[in-house]
């Protein structure tokens, strides 16, 4: 089994060695002198867990900035006309671009809601990273396509028996006002049968929650309640817009919620996340940067900056979201929802890491490191990022950047002169 | 006069070169064959105006992240507590550490408002950036003080003749609450006999209006307006809680009004900045990071991302503050509150001017420059920073950094043993 030995490394301000063997760490020690097949110098640097953005479209790298400053009725609109161009090859670069990008960027695994993922599974596959990719059920009421969007996902999850380990098939549902009654419930017991994560967009604006209440006369988590589809394996997208009731219920379900501020306050959806409510009733609060066609990048340190500055502001409150519990929402929350671990550096959990240089203007004076990397600092601190004991970046270098870049750029080149002909 | 030649340089979406002397843009043209002192090639980049931070206390790098999560008042008092242990060797290291940081953002200059401005002005002018640096009136009432600093601000006033062009004196009333009548109107009286610019901490906060709407029946922007402290040479930090008679009397006075979105949401000061109002009353309208203390980073182009998202946010409108307009704000409005040209690239302007590297995953598609750089990359992407026609950094390098980072070390040092004993 491969080993890693990591030494000179500040965790928890005291400097230590770090000693990994294939991919989890069995060690931390004040001075490692075991002979590993690598080992990296930490001088210079603090170790964090990676980041963990539990919901985005990795796929939608495809429409950073082609839909600017529109609401997401006319986004919406302008997003699934430019889809029907999309091909699964375009699909696999978009999404080995979006590896980069949050590899970049300190994140090591997510959890995805988009098309083709037999091919993002082998984007992922390449990338080194942990994800969880999700069969998207968007049916629009059409009978149609309800029977076949059943057999596309059972299809997909024979297809996903043969994917690395670290890569696994989740179930979508991509909205409980895009998805008939009859595909929800049956796209959840599919999961349930096969223990397999379940996804949703819930509530992300306050006009899709009125449309359902006056459809229905109850709200729509009340309604994903009374049909059983709430639970500690769903992972629920946006819940911008919730009352009490619905709060108790994902939080007596324990569902995992997950805030997209930066899509959010971008497309102009709220910023009233009620984390300490949520938390405090019991859901598990994790953090997601959403697609790179609304928010517009996959930058998680970016995201825990604006969750927590808009939770001081609109509450009032400056103590509002403390920095040890931002952390926890963007790593360990996480990992917790997605089964790939405890988010903890610790004997016996994932090696999932980040080396964070401190050598810049935003970490003096050297006093709190964490208010410094979340306040001061951005992603370009990020010097080394290690998933499960592998090194994906080392000196903010990714091995065949270049080459994804390129195959990238070609896609992009391909889909914009489809989507503008 | 020394000249410097930028090549292959895109600029307005075409490639171009552009030839600068005595830090004025002489010519930009399809393919330049004029010999310059200096050739740098742009190749891969894009050329725009630099930032200009118009609202900072560059000093107060010395207290990033010690005083964390913490009200207005409560901050104030932290703060106000520490600053009695600072001398002019901090002052200057700090201020140098500030420079750095704001160069390495992108950012050629600010509007500046603490103590020991004299060391201050010798850091500017080490730094080659442009400054307005402000001697702050503060007395909280104390006749002893109030003659005191009428006596130390002609005495810097007199030591700034000798400063660099570059470097300029202004004059701050620090906030209506903490200086009293007499000498806010001396303060504005002598800046106008002098010509300088005048600065000012207005509306920051809720309470900060009620105690003064209780004390004198109207609210803070009106007393100012009453006393004859507006005018267009009056530079107004914050701006938060303004009503529309007072968003009219500072439009129609033509103030610079500075929206300092990250130091507000952190101290949960509030975040319904009424850019539009302003905007259309005839206000100038600029952004700043406030000092470090608070903010913590002194990066424009995080605030220009966060100012441009909250507005959209609390307005429910995603086209509020649309793009060109957060470029405008962060560059053309502060240069032109400065004195300092006109932000824009033409013949005949300042060469204050950034080379951002578009090589990155967040500028992939390359459909919109702006929008990628704005609200997909971070400030890691400037990769030249010039500044007057002098290069402040290149490849993302400053000249005499680790100097700058190994001195400032030593003060804080200093500082924080000084506060905690």
């Amino acid at each position: 089994m491969d080993t890693l030995l990591i030494k000179n490394i500040v965790h928890n301000g005291t400097v230590c060695d770090i000693f990994i063997r294939g991919g989890i760490i069995e060690d931390i020690t004040g001075d490692c002198s075991r002979i590993a097949d690598r080992t990296i110098d930490g001088k210079g640097m603090t170790v964090i867990p990676s980041f963990v953005n539990m919901h985005t479209h990795s796929g939608m790298t495809l429409f950073r900035g082609i839909c600017e400053d529109m609401p997401l009725d006319r986004w919406l609109d302008a997003v699934w006309k430019a889809e029907k161009e999309l091909d699964s090859e375009m699909i696999y670069w978009a999404t080995r671009l979006a590896c980069l990008e949050m590899i970049k960027s300190g994140t090591t695994a997510f959890t995805d809601m988009y098309w083709y993922i037999d091919r993002g599974a082998d984007a992922v596959a390449a990338s080194g990273m942990k994800a969880v990719l999700c069969y998207c059920f968007l049916d629009g009421g059409d009978p149609a396509k309800q029977e076949l969007q059943r057999e596309e996902c059972m299809e997909m999850y024979r297809i996903s028996r043969s994917w690395p380990e670290t890569v696994k098939f989740g179930v979508a549902i991509h909205a409980h006002y895009t998805v008939c009654d009859e595909n929800m419930l049956w796209a959840a017991d599919f999961a349930r049968k096969h223990s397999l994560p379940l996804h949703t967009h819930l509530s992300e604006t306050e006009s899709e929650n009125i449309a359902h209440s006056d459809r229905y006369g109850i709200s729509p988590t009340r309604r994903l309640s009374d049909l059983g589809i709430l639970g500690p394996d769903l992972i629920a997208a946006h819940c911008l817009w919730l009352d009490d009731n619905d709060i108790g219920l994902l939080g007596n379900a324990g569902v995992t919620t997950v805030h997209n501020v930066n899509s959010n306050l971008k497309l102009a959806s709220g910023y009233r996340f009620r984390y300490n409510e949520l938390r405090d009733a019991g859901a598990n609060v994790a953090l997601g940067t959403d697609g790179a066609g609304s928010s517009n990048n996959l930058d998680m340190l970016e995201t825990m900056k604006t969750s927590a500055l808009l939770q001081k502001a609109w509450r009032k409150d400056p103590t509002a979201m403390p920095i040890p519990e931002v952390f926890a929402a963007a790593s360990a929350n996480g990992a917790k929802a997605m089964g790939i671990g405890d988010g903890k550096i610790a004997p016996g959990s994932p090696a999932d890491l980040l080396l964070v240089n401190t050598g810049s203007p935003c970490f003096m004076p050297p006093f709190d490191f964490h208010a410094n990397l979340l306040y001061a600092a951005n992603s370009s601190a990020i010097d080394t990022v290690i998933c499960n004991g592998r090194i994906l970046m080392e000196g903010r270098r990714v091995e065949g950047e270049e080459e994804i870049m390129e195959n990238a750029a070609a896609q992009i080149d391909r889909f914009l002169k489809l989507i503008n002909k």
